[in-house]
């Protein structure tokens, strides 16, 4: 569908899902959301970021209600960024509220 | 992180994940994926699209194998999507092989 995207670089997609525990208060959430959010200007391998939060009509989602979704262009880079210490700390502030996690990556395809 | 993203026109993200059956042969896993990336030139309201097959080291992708990851910019381009006949029509040819899918949609934040 040339005439929607143009060729575009290929980027190497990282997409992670969240569902929080029950226990977990908004505050909570809110805590993994922002540690998040910090991710991207920590790890200089991050090239794109951005996130939300389910509003699927669908009722597909199985529980998930997070979806982060980080960029990176080379396998290099995601290396770089899965035992990164930043990360690393990222996950010591999440795991307290996580119920589930889904990570699929992917290199770009039209 | 504005110096890696700056800010962008909020979009509408439509994040499908799929695992097919074990029976879905690779002849048929392409003929759904190409039906997939058909829809983009179909459908008007669709305003960007990209896919992949799953190359994540981390092992959490719960057995999906394929995202398609498509844009829209409001909640009425999704609310035509949904239930358009081509949509429907790439379901019919989906769903011999469909093991189970997820879907996650958002509006982005930075």
């Amino acid at each position: 569908n040339s005439d929607k995207k143009p060729a575009a670089k290929k980027m190497l997609r990282h997409a992670v899902l969240f569902k929080f525990k029950d226990s977990a208060t908004p505050a909570q959430v809110k805590e993994v959301e922002d540690a998040f959010r910090k991710l991207p200007s920590k790890v200089k391998e991050v090239k794109g970021f951005e996130w939300g939060t389910n509003n699927s009509p669908e009722g597909l989602n199985q529980g998930f209600t997070h979806m982060f979704f980080v960029s990176f262009d080379s396998e290099e880079g995601r290396a770089a960024y899965l035992p990164h210490p930043e990360h690393k700390a990222f996950v010591k502030v999440l795991e307290p509220h996580l119920d589930k996690v889904l990570v699929i990556d992917y290199w770009t395809q039209e």
